[in-house]
């Protein structure tokens, strides 16, 4: 197994330090191996950031591997067992900065690439592939601009599966079809500032703000649905106050996140929040940043494919989630795409000894695969 | 005018850099003044603190004066119209740091009781003064240790008047006989840090302390009385969060200050707090600091001989008074004493420029003439 391809690959990747927004020659080790396979290979170079569009075919359907070659810093080197950028197989396991998120599955995407077109040279439509540098970063330079890129000249990705590590047990036992949006208020509640000895000639915005911060946070924002819990809203960071003790605070200053479903956007959030706000006659200033829209990619070809491919590799029934962080496939979602994510188990990843399972990177490199098979054959 | 007998000593005293807890001779001026009108003189110094206790007789009633030498710190020079320690007159005003706070009030004290000893030199009970420098400082080594000194060889204060600046526009207008209790609570409120995508990994403090807060904020502690104004709460630091907009923080850190009336003991105050809290279910650490129990001398001799002694010096009606912040009668009272504050106008008390009005000062000093009249004439 140690000689297999998909190690092979994945030792490459993970011996080059890609901390983001470097790539270390990731990409132009994946444009050298696509090239051979009969892919048009188009760097996409966007300042700082180095991103991969390579495509084999010119019709539609389009299927798209995406993902990223930079990976998180590793940390202190001291705490790693085995040095982050060496990759080190011990006991059936892959260690090393990248392993499970994602230079594994990108390894995985390529062997079975290689595999379907050696079975299918004339397969039907396209097989592109999208790798960012830039996905653990600011996300400004990678994926969006290449999205904008590819939208601006009409070309359309119909399927797209990341490869982000979406496995919480098993390999495959969860699939990512969506995400939450994401939306972050930063609320300045104004008072009067005083001596607590003379509360008449103060206004404490601590004492104004706490019965609607009391109630933003009891509210139901909505129940979910199907495919999405139910949106949440945290308090992330509130400060107020001179460090004295006997002083009315002038300000204080709340910051708060909402992880919201498709039941809502973000327009009802903020008009939600400002009423709330407003009947507990606060005076304040409000500025949102909006880090993402809620997608969902609800049953179709792409889900039923991944379904069947693995139920039929691993013998697993996998469950569709839409939990979790964010992750580029939000920005390929909004050009109408179904998107999906389908990679290793997340258990070691952003962490030290990042690690992953190689007969699960096998296994992974087999579903991939077969989702092809089914879409493209 | 300007060359009376209280002008003279308060340009004496101001000349003197006495920042806390520098006394910078001023005590000892004092004593000279003081030996020489018949008292014996006891300095109490404790660590860095210089203290004066004086008295003239052995007999009881014993009237004290009480004050403090020390100032606080000038600020910026620069913006002073004439330099803090240098005593200027101008327009009717002694301008210099402490001319208000209280060496105007020291002055004023001085002459008066070389006038009443002059006309009665066989007076009853005693006169005393208890002067610190340490009152605008810690209040560790100034009053409370000489009340403790005091105490310990069973030397009583039948009535005290504390020279503190409490009239607010007109000499005499308000007399300060009494002062709220303030206890500060330092309130750790614990949750379980976790990321805003996973809120039921987390436990969110500010969310769990939001309504226990607002509570606080709404409670009517008591109805105050006759002598004091209501119970207030006020929250006066509040902080958590890691700074980062997708953790929910771990831990809130909130700081509030009671100001309370003789309807209400400390313990009972805590005792509310502890049962709100606890109703909320908050997991929390709580750590109090009482900086004084209330206090409040009701009519009686001291009362009758200062409302009476100011209406017929100034024509006023006095208004008896126990807003403001703490001062050092809090530590006489506790002995039993009766204890009244009555000073100049405090408008600009630890501002720059401060100053106070000489005809004042020479008003207050027969005000201050008449009280020791009626009580020990």
């Amino acid at each position: 197994m140690s000689d297999s391809p998909v190690y092979t690959l994945a030792c490459d990747l993970i011996r080059r330090p890609s901390v983001t927004p470097e790539d270390a020659g990731c990409q132009q080790m994946m444009a050298d191996y696509l090239s051979r396979l009969g892919f048009t290979i188009e760097p996409m170079i966007f300042h700082d950031t180095t991103n991969l569009w390579a495509r084999r075919g010119t019709e539609g359907p389009v299927f798209c591997f995406a993902g990223h070659t930079d990976v998180v810093p590793p940390g202190p080197l001291e705490k790693w067992h085995t040095p982050p950028f060496e990759p080190t197989l011990r006991d059936g396991y892959l260690y090393g900065r990248g392993a499970a998120d994602m230079k594994g599955s990108i390894a995985a995407m390529m062997v079975a690439v290689e595999r379907f077109i050696n079975a299918h040279p004339d397969h039907q439509g396209s097989i592109a592939f999208l790798i960012t540098s830039d996905e653990e970063g600011p996300f400004i330079n990678g994926t969006p601009k290449v999205v904008d890129t590819l939208e601006a000249r009409g070309e359309k990705i119909t399927w797209c599966l990341v490869g982000e590590p979406s496995s919480t047990a098993l390999l495959g036992d969860v699939v990512k079809n969506g995400r939450r949006g994401s939306i972050t208020g930063d609320l300045k509640v104004i008072g009067i500032q005083g001596h607590v000895a003379y509360p008449h000639l103060g206004r404490n915005p601590i004492h104004q703000a706490a019965p609607a911060l009391a109630e933003l946070a009891a509210m139901q924002w909505d129940q979910g649905n199907a495919s999405f819990p139910p949106t949440s809203f945290q308090i992330a960071n509130i400060r107020g106050g001179t460090g004295a003790s006997n002083v009315i605070p002038g300000e204080l200053d709340v910051q708060f996140n909402f992880r919201f479903s498709t039941e809502l956007t973000a327009a009802q959030i903020k008009q939600q929040v400002v009423d709330i706000l407003d009947k507990h006659e606060l005076e304040y200033e409000i500025n949102w940043t909006l880090s993402g829209h809620p997608f969902l990619t609800a049953a179709g070809d792409l889900v039923d494919a991944t379904v069947a491919a693995i139920h039929s590799q691993t013998g697993r029934q996998t469950e569709l989630s839409t939990s979790g962080g964010t992750s580029d496939g939000r920005f390929i979602a909004r050009t109408g795409a179904q998107v999906i994510e389908l990679g290793p188990v997340n258990a070691t990843i952003h962490k030290l000894n990042e690690c992953v399972k190689l007969s699960d990177l096998e296994l992974l490199s087999d579903v991939y695969t077969d989702i092809l098979r089914r879409l493209l054959a």
